[in-house]
């Protein structure tokens, strides 16, 4: 007989709280955080299914940290600093090796981020995880997705398309060699969520978002709540030294639909562009400068000549009857939604 | 085609926040909360799974209804103004008639308790809600589960045993008539959180927990944070017309180990008896004595006589094979855990 619920939860997700912003942690009916003086709570949920966000076969270290890291992601896409957390857990069975690689990989990124987990659930039923995660930003700071304006320049944080490219991979539509293999799979896996360059962020970028869904998908979102439109170059978009040996057609579909990107996509007035290099400079992360955010509510993606080209791509609608393919890519995996995406939620 | 997952969730969920303590709402990476000064954030979280927490045959309102009330009932247990509260819901296929009932029976308590939906997620995948809900508290006055000491009086509101008394009915272990079946049902699938009593309680009650897996269960957690034993006086314990017209053993069972009954459960030395006795009245709520915190580690139920009876029942294990027979009872419902159950969640 396996060990009853209470023990295996106690031995693997017990763990004091170190965060002075964590009042009581895990043990009661609530926990009780108190954010410093002058600071407001950032609060954003995710939901993994298996088969939905995540493959079967992802080992538990990486699925413990994707789950959490998609979450703080949002936290850096808000500027906010991450304090706690609290975890949601249904599986068919007490696996204690699940439970015991997934604590691992989960309170590693945890630590490093110095956020504790502060209070959850766990019963049975088909494997699914919602994680939400509390940060803190200093009143009126936060970066949100409604304040772009025309003449800001649009940037990205990192590189793009990766975590597509790992899927068409799974997918069989394309081979990779071993390193690359590796490379793709981590990015997909073990997303590193910005959030140190969301909190140098503040006060510079104009908007923000992290990027689950795509870029197009994503960048549509900062584009409605702000009542603006964007032109976006697409050759200049940042992508990996794998994705770039892709054919054309497929880098352009990683990297302006691929989803599960976890970079940020932000806005800033030109005016700022010195302040937008030294914040990205200082939190260690390459940024590039892919467009400008323009009068109007069109998204224009333009070639290096200037030329618009057409969009096929939406963001990812988890209930879009064209999503993944049957079979056993029916099981890909797809980018978690955002707290609050421009669903209104 | 179904609506998209957007165009449907902007439907049924985005609704402006009233609060002022909400300082963003749904539409963005993340919600801003911001607790009055002198106020601690009350976190707490709990999943419901089909066939594990509530039976597929649930009306959509009562469902949407329950699983904040789950939520409401652990902030109650802590003494918490209820604020605001994130939901992620996993759903097979965008069902529309499920989800303008669940808003429905969601959005009407939340209002009756003025609290902010403010973030979310939604995906496709097996039925499943997680719902984090957010109170605020003076800072230091939260009810915990650790303060009780020998001497303290142990008080449990309303009646217990019904939401059990409509699982075995469902079980088909037992019969009753059409009125007595909706009361239980009801009791099962509409309980009320005791948040006025919550809050009437604060600098009274020296511990409290919300009944969610069943009397001896949730005691335990407070015996065993508290470093305390207790006397529980069985057949003082407060019951229901329905249940009391049932056989003995079953009302024991019930009473003792009946689990969703999301009444609180609270210790208050007993010099403070008439502080208690008014609490309730302001809030509303019956409440009765039903025994002592005594020094030691012991529980013991005693009856009518002071004999004490054998203990069979334990608190609901989500991962214990003895939990609920097979076939369709399977498909019977469990409470949901609490946020850090003595587990350390």
């Amino acid at each position: 007989m396996p060990p009853g619920e209470f023990e295996l939860i106690a031995r693997y997700f017990t763990r004091a709280p170190r965060r002075s912003a964590v009042a009581l942690g895990v043990g009661d009916d609530c926990a009780l955080l108190a954010p410093a003086p002058g600071m407001e709570l950032a609060v954003t949920t995710d939901l993994l299914i298996e088969g939905r966000h995540f493959l079967a076969s992802v080992p538990p270290e990486r699925l413990g940290h994707k789950a959490l890291a998609v979450n703080l992601s949002d936290l850096a896409a808000c500027g906010a600093e991450p304090l706690a957390f609290t975890l949601a857990l249904a599986m068919p069975a007490a696996d204690e090796r699940f439970l015991a690689g997934f604590a691992q990989g989960l309170f590693a990124l945890a630590e490093a981020h110095g956020v504790d987990l502060v209070g959850g659930d766990t019963t049975a039923g088909p494997l699914a995880l919602a994680i939400t995660a509390f940060g803190q930003v200093p009143a009126g700071a936060a970066l949100r997705r409604s304040g772009a304006r025309a003449g800001d320049e649009l940037w990205v944080s990192g590189t793009l398309g990766d975590a597509r490219l790992a899927l068409e991979l799974f997918r069989g539509r394309v081979a990779l060699g071993a390193e690359e293999l590796e490379a793709v799979r981590r990015a997909m896996e073990c997303p590193v969520p910005r959030v140190a360059l969301g909190i140098a962020l503040r006060g510079v970028a104009s908007a923000a978002i992290d990027l689950s869904d795509g870029l197009v998908g994503d960048l549509g979102h900062i584009l409605r709540r702000s009542g603006v439109g964007a032109r976006v170059e697409r050759d200049v978009l940042p992508r990996s030294a794998a994705l770039a040996r892709q054919d054309e057609a497929l880098q352009h579909e990683c990297l302006l639909a691929g989803g599960d990107d976890y970079e940020l996509l932000f806005t800033a007035p030109a005016a700022r562009h010195d302040a937008v290099r030294a914040a990205a400079r200082a939190a260690g992360v390459a940024v590039t400068r892919i467009g400008r955010i323009e009068a109007g509510t069109q998204l224009r993606i333009v070639d290096a000549q200037g030329a618009a080209v057409a969009l096929r791509w939406q963001g990812f609608d988890h209930f879009a009857p064209a999503g993944l393919p049957a079979g056993p890519a029916a099981a890909s995996p797809a980018a978690p939604g955002n707290t609050g995406a421009d669903a209104g939620r």
